[in-house]
């Protein structure tokens, strides 16, 4: 049964990135905290960050590149990465990636 | 700005369907409704529904054809239709379709 976050604040229209291949939805989190739900099609992103990222992997997979990394690292449900603020990361999707992204 | 809905509770993962060219959040409202916030691919889809079912295209555009409908409607954000209890409805995505969809 997938984690439910009570309390909270939803930003009705989603977030839509690249065509709406990559689309998210805005959640205040009852302390205040932002998170977003996101959803990404098969294909190749780039994001720029300007926060420091946690992203967790909900459902589904992705394969992703930091710009200190040497290789790709693949992640699927239940697994997280950081990602540096004010740096990117690439993504590479060959099903779908279900996430969640909180900020900090 | 868009819509927000306070006091809701979401499950965190996404409703997967049509190998995630079509999925959605399931938001439980502080009144006790459920909403989903959904988000639709470019391609034609077919939904079966259980409830009567209020969608509302939030952002983007679908073309969809209900049991009874002699032809193709198109909604745009901002625009509503029903679809009846124990029916069903095509859909068709030209770019994308953020839309809520609320049952009764």
């Amino acid at each position: 049964m997938s984690k439910k976050i009570n309390n909270a604040t939803i930003v009705q229209n989603a977030n839509v990135y690249f065509d709406g291949k990559v689309n998210s939805r805005t959640v205040e989190t009852a302390d205040g905290e932002i998170v977003t739900l996101g959803f990404m099609q098969p294909g190749s992103y780039e994001f720029n960050t300007s926060s420091t990222e946690l992203m967790t992997v909900l459902n589904g997979s992705m394969v992703i590149k930091r710009e200190n990394d040497d290789d790709w690292k693949e992640f699927t449900a239940g697994t997280s990465f950081t990602v540096a603020k004010d740096s990117s990361f690439q993504v590479k999707v060959d099903t779908f990636a279900d996430y969640s992204c909180s900020y900090s």
